[in-house]
């Protein structure tokens, strides 16, 4: 179980099968820096272009097509005092009507307060005076190879996991991706300070971060990105409209709740209909992100 | 402020402009009987016909179109000790071909113990042995006239209420509905001992209930259902697909966001960008169901 | 068969079960007055209120639940000298970002030329001075009382038919729409002197008219609307987004495939493969229609 | 102006940024050989997996980003005796009820028969003894290197063009695409010898062919693929739902009738309201196609 310390130099606009900028084994740690969705790192340079310029890939040994590449987020810690943020509501979310007095898109610049444990607007706004939410660093757009010799733009997600912009891929939580090609490759980037629901802004609060996350291959086979946290189980669907990501994200807990749960499609029905939640990852992307979550307090591990 | 206790003997399966069956004061609270989504009664006798019969409508007094009409919902109890669902997930949120290997729909009975204050499976399957979630009754259907001269079906909803099946619509809610005709015309019915997020079995736990609800006439005006509960406000969309129910809900949330508290389009977006939730209320219907809920320690009353 | 002229005097906007203004025997023909989409009658003075005044409901004689009502389209014949449309294109078919741009609403007036046999702007913009398409008259909400008690704004369609602004819907055409009352209660309206696909701008060209149309009950069980015109038949579908009106629509026409021209699902299908056209009725309409059209030169008549 | 005789060694079953296998000058023709959706070839020799395998990339000189690709389809010309569908209907296309009693996927191979200038089943099904539709040639996916450095999946589509299955791409059609890299690096394949609209088993008929297009760079820029036929001229949406994908064709077409007829928003919906045609190119696709056409009759070219 190795740490590695990983300095990018160069970014990636896109999830595909670039050459690895370092391989790990099955158990190691990485730490190393992501810059934020416009290509700004920790000094507020800009090294990349848009969007969402990914550090990595990485490559896993031993991770093979079929297998899955489970991502525990061990840390997320901003790397400078900054982020930013758009206003308004994106066009995505407003009624079509709405849209026509919405006023012009801005940017907006947050304080992260490490000491305070918050951000908050740098120049606050009418009725926005004392709006300071928690700190809840998350991970916007992460994931590995896509399956088939393609390469999908960061501004969007698939199977392969993406830009999903959901704020419970946060510290404590492990992923896990299906894994297409040999050696996973592992991207990441786009961290967030905060984040609603939706990414409804079109963003969250954009900043650089020190990343940590440790990997372990597994040889079983999903199809849609799956999630632990320490009070739930999740699983992904990442399409347009919500509703075909929700039918992803729903079927493949079905799948789940009968691998390692003992759950046939009725009791896992039964479970599903009482006691299931759904999250909005995003509803601005290309590509939308329904989670499906059940609390593990329901579950038997078998 | 007077309670009347009203005992229905016909139930209506689309919310419409009839005869009311009560007048009732501005403040006045209601107790009144709700029979199950399939027509059964308390003592399980089939009084009504599918969809949701509904009890009502009654007319509030001084409700006028252009106001807003306010239901606390006081108290939820279910008036047997059986509820049933249906199994397994519904056509809607599973993946098309996961349809092909779908079990046949079947109806299963759960116990209400009231004294556990739990439901449980009346015939368990395997992996639920031990599978008793709390009661949590809520109303699956309800709401006032509609605009128009329409008669909708209590199996879909609308900018009017209806077919909602949103389980945050619980004891200690307010339930706002946008009023259309004179006395509002307010119908209820559809209680769920349980449900969780989209009822994805096309079903809560279906059973009879006493319900109390006390009304209030607001000289106000809203577009689309709002509820406040002890810890949040929420605005609702019902649209197909999902989509367009959030686009209704977030519309709907930026406007009382305006309205009460002082925000406008750009400062409301920053406060829903860091905190909004959606909720799925139900992802079967022929119109789903999106909430857009805030916390209510975000926001400084004006 | 008896011809009858009925003369409104009071319109409807919603499609219910009003009392009847008029009972025909099976086989009968009405001509009858409609009024505009706005409510002007052929005089231009406002006669009803928005949207969509309906004349009727006729009673068909011998019409059941269950059974068919064919509905031949006899003449559509334009009332008065002028329609009206709106500009620029709806917000539903326009990408979110560019209704930023959008020109506001305006109505424009357009001169109908039953001599020329063409429609014209009255005040001709630039570019468009010779544009001169020719009358097509189409009938853009008819359809018969829904099921369950329902009255459905004419807004809107559902399986009854109502607003599906579908330019098919032609002299020559029988459509078929299933019958849910005693009678059927047949409306009709919403007359066009001409329209795209789509009604893209929110209209036809809106005018009133004399419509004449010949009823006949069919003792067989359709889902949606159907329509036979001299060389297609088709089917419709009426929901949202498209995809769920495309599958209406889809399904129903491998239904009639096998009903009335010996083909199984598979036969169907690899028909249907290779000859199918789909036409967008409306996609602006709170419920989007889509016809799925077979010429009839594929099919042969068992 | 030359033309190159390319016999593919090596297919893609991704559009992207592949090394070019020839580079040819504006104004070239180029003649070469694509084979079927599943890898076969003119002998019926599976030369590469699935899905549509494409032959290319081929660099045009000249062609910089911002600029667009014209590709004429010259000819089309089935290189083998048969091809082959999918029967029964997709999932895409049925309501999700009608999917529990869909028979399974099966394979159906037709016979090209280029002296009737028809196909037709080998083995006939009941009903469809005498189905024998016309030989009608289209591509079903080609398209040029996406921006931002992916590859996206020759299942798919984007503004790049990609997997449209539109019968309007046949010989006599010029296409557009928009460049995003230097050559363009265009892609084909997955010729057909027949297809209804929307691919809705899932295939058209599948076969090898010869092809033949030319193209040429004009120094102009699009959003989305556009075409010209002898009739109409027509632009193209990716996307899904279908709303979105006509959103996309939509916006493109008003914004080419402003370049190049001089109308403005207002003038050309005026035009699109009366005389617009929307045709669903595919509906089976991970991203649907619509196509927005107009008859080139009625424009003015300034």
């Amino acid at each position: 179980m190795t740490t590695h310390r990983f300095r990018p130099t160069r970014y990636f606009n896109a999830i595909g099968t670039a050459d690895p900028v370092l391989r790990v084994a099955d158990g190691d740690t990485v730490v190393t820096d992501t810059i934020d969705a416009s290509g700004l790192d920790a000094r507020e340079v800009a090294v990349a272009p848009r969007p969402n310029p990914m550090t990595g890939p990485f490559f896993i040994e031993g991770a093979q097509p079929g297998d899955t590449l489970a991502v525990r987020i061990d840390r997320l810690t901003p790397s400078r005092a900054t982020g930013w943020t758009y206003s308004p509501l994106a066009l995505t979310v407003l009624d079509p009507a709405a849209i026509i007095d919405r006023p012009p898109s801005q940017r907006a610049v947050w304080v992260i307060d490490r000491d305070a444990g918050t951000v908050r607007l740098q120049d606050p706004v009418r009725g926005l005076e004392d709006f300071a939410p928690p700190i809840q660093p998350m991970i916007g757009c992460f994931g590995v190879a896509p399956a088939g010799g393609q390469a999908l733009s960061t501004a969007t997600s698939g199977p392969n996991g993406g830009n999903m912009d959901y704020r419970l891929f946060a510290p404590g939580t492990t992923a896990w991706f299906p894994v297409s090609v040999p050696g996973a490759l592992f991207y990441l980037g786009d961290g967030h300070a905060c984040q609603g629901d939706g990414e409804i802004v079109g963003t969250g609060i954009e900043t650089s971060f020190e990343m940590e996350v440790t990997f372990r291959v597994l040889k079983r086979t999903i199809a849609w990105p799956r999630g632990e946290t320490a009070e739930d189980i999740f699983t992904i669907g990442n399409a347009r409209p919500l509703d075909q990501a929700l039918q992803h994200a729903t079927t493949e807990m079905m799948r789940w709740l009968g691998e390692d749960h003992g759950l046939d499609a009725r009791a896992a029905s039964h479970l599903m209909g009482q006691v299931v939640r759904y999250d909005v990852g995003n509803v601005f992307n290309p590509a939308y992100t329904v989670a499906c979550r059940i609390a593990k307090s329901w579950l038997t591990r078998r």
